[in-house]
Formats: structure tokens, C-alpha cells, sequence
């Protein structure tokens, strides 16, 4: 239970004090309007967000999302930002505390799969929609979404060199495997949102085959 | 050389051939328009169509447009028959000289590299771009780029089930493997939309596994 926060008249306030509460709020505000952003690109894509559409669906001014965001590419890459916490909050945080190597990488994998089947964000995996989205687009908004990529790939490869200092996974190229394991992951996040419901268990059994069952 | 073709007044020619001049040019007019917009959704996405925006960059007028596609659904509709006619032509055509079976199936890779690599639409495979951003939108756009994707896949498996009649990929599920050719020729797309250079040679030495050199 969160008990509502004490109200003080603001003339009792030291100016600091209220200026870090505006400061709190405006971050407050940023961070509702981001995620609001997030939950429609990952739907409609990044093209289709806009700063009055946002507005309206949040039940604020137009002009108070203007003063926060000022275009629609930092609305974008606030998207992207918000996006990519809920995705190292729902699958790299919680694999942590698997022992490093081999268990950790099937902990990724098998968090990405629940990612996948029971998407936090409405329109399932952001990377998978936004990064077809913009791949041919330059800009910032494509250097963000190149960056969080090769973050993900940094965190599969490391995963993996452990397990093969551990004797798993022998032979294979580190890049390669995360390359496709993140093709495989892709493609069925695709296909799960269309409706075919045979991507899931097929990405499953070629996952399996890659890195041996879960668990 | 093409030489002009001679002008007949239009009062000599009969009822009938002129409607049926009339037809072929609306359909011509139509089927560059569908290209164009092909070619403006393989790097923007069908989201980004709109009637007025090509109807500007073709010097045409907008009413016309409108009169031949009506609404933009039809537009992008139109978009994803353009751009499945342009990879049938440059991917699926040429491999039908291949002998059925294992040396058809590594043509078509073949010709689907060559596709990614120097791709036809300036925004890469449209099939790419196109299903994951319409991938939680039902609809007759999805349901066009579903029922596109199905037909690809039974091509591919087509060609695996001969080659497995042959004695080759022995053990392997069809669907599993031409999904997982898919999602890897999708993710290498990606990767060199994006500048990732080493995303072909990457998906190429993933491939060449799974199915063995091309040739």
C-alpha cells in the first residue's frame, strides 16, 4: 500500500527543495510520456508517434509534451530509452543471478522467450519492429537502435566465451551464435505477432539444437 | 534502340481499341506508381505512404492517384504486390533453371544474397522492413504480407523436401529449416542496412552450415 505523500503548502519550501520537486516531477512526466511512446512504436512503429497523439492518450496538453521532448526524433529516441529499460529489466536483470556462463546464457534466452510469448510492450519485441523500422534511415534515431544492438550482441557473446571457457560450446564463433540466436528470437517475435503459431515452438526447437535445453 | 511507335489519330482507331488503350495505360500508370511506392516503403515503411507525397515525387497529380488506388490501404496494398513481383523476378525465377531439389534450394540463396547485398529496392528486402512493422497491425496489409510470407516458405520447403529426396539435409525439419534460412536472411538485411559489415558474411558462413556452399 503507497500512502499518499504528506502535502506541504509550497511557501514553507527552501527554493532548492522545490526546484529538485519540479525537476522530480518534469522526470516523473518524461519518463510516463516515454513509455507511453514505447507501448505505441512498438505497435505502430516509430514513424507513427507524435507529440499531439501522445498527448491526447496521456490526457495532457500538447504543449506540456512539447516543453518536455521539443521534437518527435528526441520523442523517438526517448522511446528507444524506455524500450530498451523495460527489456534489460524483463530479460538481462533477472538471468543475473544464474551462475555466469552456460546457465546465465539460457537464462537470457529462456527470459526472451517469455519476453516474446507474453510481451511487456503491446506490439511484443521494440528492437524487432524498430530496428527494421530504421535500418535504412540514418540518424540518430538508427545510431540509438544500432547502439542498443550491439550492446545485446556484447552481452550474448560475453555469456558465450564463458560457457566455452567452461568446455560448452565448442567451435562456434561467438558473434555468429548471438547473431543467430537474435535472427531466430526476431523471427519469432514476427511470427507470434502475425498469428502463426507454430514461430514460437519452432524458434524453441532451433534454440535447443544451438545451445541445448534450458534450464 | 527503341523506335517511336507511330501516332495514330485518335478518331481512326475503333470503339473497342481504345478502351483497351485506355485500360493498359491506367495499368501502367498503376503498376509504376505500386513500384515507386515499393521502392519509398522498403526505406520509410507502408506507414510513410501517402497518395499526395507520390503523386510530388512522380509529377503527377494527386486526384490522379487517387482516382487509380482510392485510399492509402489500397496504395500499400498495391506496394506489397510491387515489391513480391520485383523478388520473385531477381530470386525465384532465375533458379528455376537449377535442377529441383539441393542445387534449386542453393540457387535460390544464392540469388537472395545477391538480393540483399545490392538489393533492387533501395530499402533492401521489403519483405523485412514490411512484416515487422505491420506484424501487430491486422488487417488486409498484414494479411497481404502473411499470406506473401507463406508463399516463400513453401517454396523453400518445396525445394528442401526434393533435396531430402535426394538423400541430402537428412533429419531436418523443413518448416524449422526454412524458417531458420528466413530469419537469417532477414537479420543479415538488417545488419547491412545498418552498416554492420559483417552481417552477410556472418549470415553466409551460418547458412553455409546449415545447407552447405552454394553451386
Amino acid at each position: 500500500m503507497v500512502t499518499n505523500p504528506v502535502q506541504i503548502p509550497e511557501q514553507q519550501i527552501p527554493e532548492q527543495q522545490i526546484s529538485d520537486q519540479r525537476l522530480l516531477k518534469g522526470a516523473r512526466a518524461r519518463a510516463t510520456i516515454a513509455r507511453r511512446a514505447a507501448d505505441v512504436a512498438s505497435v505502430e512503429g516509430l514513424t507513427g508517434l507524435s507529440l499531439g497523439r501522445l498527448a491526447a492518450d496521456l490526457g495532457v496538453s500538447k504543449s506540456g509534451v512539447a516543453t518536455l521532448f521539443g521534437t518527435k526524433e528526441n520523442l523517438q529516441l526517448a522511446a528507444v530509452q524506455s524500450a530498451r529499460e523495460v527489456f534489460i529489466e524483463a530479460v538481462i536483470l533477472p538471468a543475473l543471478t544464474a551462475p555466469r556462463g552456460m546457465p546465465r546464457l539460457r537464462a537470457l534466452i529462456e527470459n526472451w522467450f517469455v519476453y516474446i510469448g507474453a510481451p511487456v510492450l503491446p506490439g511484443g519485441c521494440f528492437r524487432s519492429q524498430c530496428v527494421s523500422e530504421f535500418d535504412s534511415r540514418p540518424g540518430p534515431v538508427r545510431d540509438a537502435l544500432a547502439a542498443d544492438r550491439a550492446d545485446w550482441f556484447a552481452v550474448l557473446e560475453k555469456e558465450i566465451r564463458r560457457a566455452q571457457e567452461q568446455g560448452a560450446l565448442s567451435g562456434l564463433d561467438p558473434h555468429a551464435l548471438a547473431f543467430q540466436l537474435d535472427a531466430i528470437m526476431t523471427a519469432a517475435n514476427s511470427a507470434a505477432r502475425m498469428g502463426d503459431s507454430s514461430g514460437l515452438p519452432t524458434a524453441r526447437a532451433i534454440v535447443t539444437a544451438l545451445v541445448g535445453a534450458a534450464g
